[in-house]
C-alpha cells in the first residue's frame, strides 16, 4: 500500500509559489511509515484533473488531495473526484452551519459562493478545517483506496492533517511502521570520492545509504524502516558509526547540525571564544554563527573590513604590508585574524579576505581565491588558501569561504 | 504542444527539500510561451522511473528531467530514459575531458564513478553543464518528442537552462508570445492594506495584477502577455507607474533589486558611505549589503558587538548607559550608529540590537523588540523600534531586522 501527494493549483503551474505541501506532507508520510513515491502538480482544469485521478487510483491506494477547494469557479478539487467515482454532491448543514459561524466572526456575512465548498461527496465524511472556511473530505470511493483533500493554506492543511487526518490513518493501522533518517554531512570531500569509500553500504536494504552534495558539502542518508522511531534509531547507530570512522574527520555532524554549530559546541565544550574578521564575506561568517541561539556564549563579534582602511584602524594590518602582499594574502589573512583576537580578548580569531567576484580578479589573483587566517592560544597562527574558480558564483563562492573557515577551526578544535 | 517537468530524487519523496526547481523551470516556462499542464516528482527507482516516461511521453511533446544525473549508483535518469526509448548509452569523450579537467582545476582527480556522468543516449545532444560535473542532454528519441535532462542542483541547472535550453527552445520557435512580469517589490506595508490601496487593479486581464507576501514583504506581480518583451513592457508601464505612485515610499524595488542593492544605488549617486554596527544580527547586515559586487564603492565595513565589551571598546558605546539602559535601547542603537561612523569615518552608520529569541527576552524587553539606530551627517542621529514578536522565529527575525534597518536608511536618504 502506498500514497500520492496530488497537488493541485494553476499557482505552481505558473511558478507563482513554491510547493512547500509537497514537502510536509512527504515528510508527514515518512514518519507514519506510509511508502510513498509519487507526487503530482496538476492545474485547475476538470479533464487534466480527471486524467490525474485515473492514474494515481491505478497506482497507489492513498490519494492525497491539496488545493482546489476554494469559493472560486476555479476550483475544482472534489467535484472532479466525485465525478470520477460517479457520486453526487450533497450540501453537508453542519458545514454550512461552520462557515457562516465563521463569516459572523469576523462581522462578515458568508457569500452565495461559499456554499459551494459544504458539498461533499456522498458517503464520504468531512475532515474539519478549524481555521477556514474550506473544509477536506476522507473518504473510500472503493474498498482499499483512501481519498483525502485538503485546502492549499499551508497553515490550514497541517492543523487538518495534525488533528484529523493522522489519528484517522493510525486507527487503520499506520504509523506502526515507520521510516527514520538520519542526515550525515561532510565537509572537504567530494561526494564521487566519498560515495567510492562507502561503495559497500550504498547497497543496504535497512538501513538504506544514500549520497547528495550542495552548496559546497556531501550528505549520506541513512533511512530505516521500523516499528519505532528507537528501533530505526538501533539500526542505523552501527552503521552511522561505521561511515564515520571511514569519513574521519571530513565527517562533521548530522540532520540540523551545520559547521557553525559544531564548531560552538567545540568551543563550549572547552570554555574558550571566538572573533572574526571578514572582508569578501562580509558579515556572513558571523550570520553563521549567530544564526544559532545561545551563541553569545563563545562568540563575541568581530569586525567587517570590508575597505583597507578598517583592516588598518580596526584589526592593526601593517599598512605595508597591505601595500607589498595585497589585501588578499596569507600575510594580511594571518593579520586581521591576530588583530581581532588580540582586541577583542578571544581564545580564537578567524579571519576571510578574498576575491568572491565576479569582478576584481586579476593574473596572479584571480575570482574565487580566498585566504583563511586562523589565530589561537598565544602566538599561534595559520593560514590557509582556496582557489573556488569562478564557477560557483559570488553568492556562493561566499558561502563556501565562510564555511570552509569554520572547518579549519573545527579540525584544529578536533586535532590539539 | 505542451511540456512536463519530471523532478527525480527520493529526497523529495522524503520530504529533505524543498522542489524549488519546478517552480524555477514552471516560471521559465511561463516566460516563453510553452504551455505546461503536469509536474511529476519520482524516486530514484528504475521501474517506477519507467513508468513516469511513458505516462509523460504519451501527453506531452517536452519532458524536462532535473535530478539523477550524479555520479553515484542510484543517479538513474539518464539510463532510464535511455532504456525506455531503446538507445545504447555512449561515453561521450568531450564530457570525459570536461570532467576532468574541472577535477584539475579543484586540485583533485577525477574518480572512476565520474566516467558515468559522461554517458549519453546515442544521438542525443550534450547539454554543457559549466558548473558542475553532470552535463545535460537534449534529445529528440523520436519525431514530436524532445527531452532534456539537468542535474537537480539548483545553480547548475539555472545555467544550464539560460545558456543552452533557452536558445535551443526560441531556435524551435518558441518564445513568440511570451509572459513577462514584473515584480514590485514593497516595504513597511501589510498585503491586505497593500491588496486593498491597488484593488482596482487586482480584476486587469493584460496585464494582470496579483499580490504575494513573504519574508516581511509585499510583492505585486505584474504579468502582460505580448509577441516580445518590449511590447509586454509597453503594456506594464503604465499599470508599473500607478501602482508605484499610489504606493509611495512604500514601494522600494523591483525584480532582483533588494533593499540593500536600492540603498547601495543610492549612495552611490550621493558618492556617500556607510558602515554598520550589528548585535543581534550578527554580520546579516553586512552579509546583504555585501551580496552586491562592486559595494566596495560605499560600504567600508563595521563592527559585529554581539558581546557587549565589543560594544565599548570597537564603538565606544558608554558603559554606564548599557548598564543604565540595557544593550537592547534605543540609546545603544544610537551610540553603536555613531561610534561606527565616527570610527570608519563614512558618512551614514547604520546600527540594530535586539532579541532575535527564541531565549533572552523578559516581560518588559520581550522577544522581538529591535532597536535600529542610524547616524548620519553632521550630529544627525535617530533610532527607531520594532516590536516583531515570537511568530516569525530567529532567522526570519533577524532578517527583518537587517531589511528594516536599510528600509529606514533608503527612507531618510529619499526624503532629504
Amino acid at each position: 500500500m502506498s500514497a500520492e501527494i496530488i497537488c493541485v493549483g494553476t499557482e505552481m503551474l505558473l511558478g507563482d509559489i513554491l510547493n512547500s505541501n509537497a514537502q510536509y506532507l512527504a515528510q508527514q508520510l515518512a514518519q507514519l511509515g506510509i511508502p510513498h513515491y509519487y507526487q503530482t502538480v496538476v492545474g485547475d482544469n476538470p479533464e487534466r484533473l480527471k486524467q490525474v485521478i485515473e492514474i494515481a487510483a491505478s497506482r497507489v491506494q492513498i490519494l492525497i488531495f491539496t488545493g482546489g477547494l476554494g469559493p472560486t469557479p476555479d476550483d475544482l478539487t472534489c467535484e472532479a473526484i466525485a465525478n470520477f467515482f460517479g457520486a453526487p454532491l450533497v450540501e453537508d448543514p453542519e458545514v454550512i452551519e461552520d462557515i457562516a459561524q465563521k463569516f459572523a466572526q469576523r462581522g462578515r456575512e458568508m457569500s452565495p459562493s461559499n456554499r459551494k465548498q459544504a458539498l461533499i461527496p456522498q458517503g464520504a465524511k468531512v475532515l474539519p478545517n478549524p481555521t477556514g472556511t474550506a473544509p477536506g473530505i476522507i473518504w473510500q470511493p472503493r474498498p482499499e483506496l483512501t481519498i483525502f483533500t485538503f485546502p492549499g493554506v499551508p497553515s490550514e492543511m497541517y492543523r487538518m492533517w495534525e488533528e484529523t487526518a493522522v489519528p484517522f490513518l493510525k486507527s487503520q493501522g499506520w504509523g506502526k511502521e515507520i521510516i527514520y533518517s538520519r542526515s550525515l554531512r561532510f565537509w572537504g570531500i567530494g561526494e564521487s570520492v566519498l560515495a567510492e569509500k562507502v561503495s559497500a553500504y550504498l547497497n543496504l536494504l535497512n538501513p538504506t545509504v544514500a549520497p547528495y552534495a550542495g552548496k559546497g558539502e556531501v550528505r549520506l542518508r541513512v533511512s530505516a524502516k521500523a516499528t519505532s522511531a528507537a528501533a530505526a534509531e538501533e539500526l542505523i547507530a552501527p552503521i552511522e558509526k561505521q561511515l564515520i570512522d571511514i569519513a574521519g574527520l571530513d565527517y562533521y555532524g548530522a540532520d540540523d547540525e551545520t559547521l557553525a554549530s559544531v564548531v560552538g559546541k567545540l568551543l563550549r565544550a572547552s570554555g574558550e571564544t571566538l572573533s572574526v574578521a571578514e572582508s569578501c564575506t562580509g558579515g556572513g561568517l558571523g550570520q553563521m554563527l549567530t544564526e544559532i541561539s545561545g551563541s553569545s556564549d563563545y562568540f563575541w563579534g568581530g569586525v567587517i573590513s570590508y575597505d583597507n582602511s578598517v583592516k588598518v584602524k580596526l584589526l592593526g594590518v601593517n599598512p605595508e604590508d597591505l601595500d607589498k602582499f595585497g589585501a588578499v594574502s596569507a600575510t594580511v589573512a594571518e593579520q586581521m585574524a591576530i588583530g581581532v583576537k588580540t582586541r577583542l580578548g578571544t581564545t580564537w580569531g578567524l579571519s576571510i579576505t578574498g576575491i568572491a567576484g565576479p569582478t576584481g580578479g586579476t593574473d596572479t589573483k584571480p575570482v574565487g581565491l580566498v585566504y583563511v587566517g586562523l589565530a589561537g592560544p598565544g602566538d599561534e597562527v595559520t593560514s590557509f588558501e582556496y582557489r573556488f574558480g569562478t564557477i560557483r558564483g559570488r553568492s556562493l563562492t561566499r558561502h563556501v569561504s565562510a564555511n570552509a573557515a569554520l572547518d579549519n577551526l573545527r579540525r584544529r578544535l578536533l586535532t590539539r
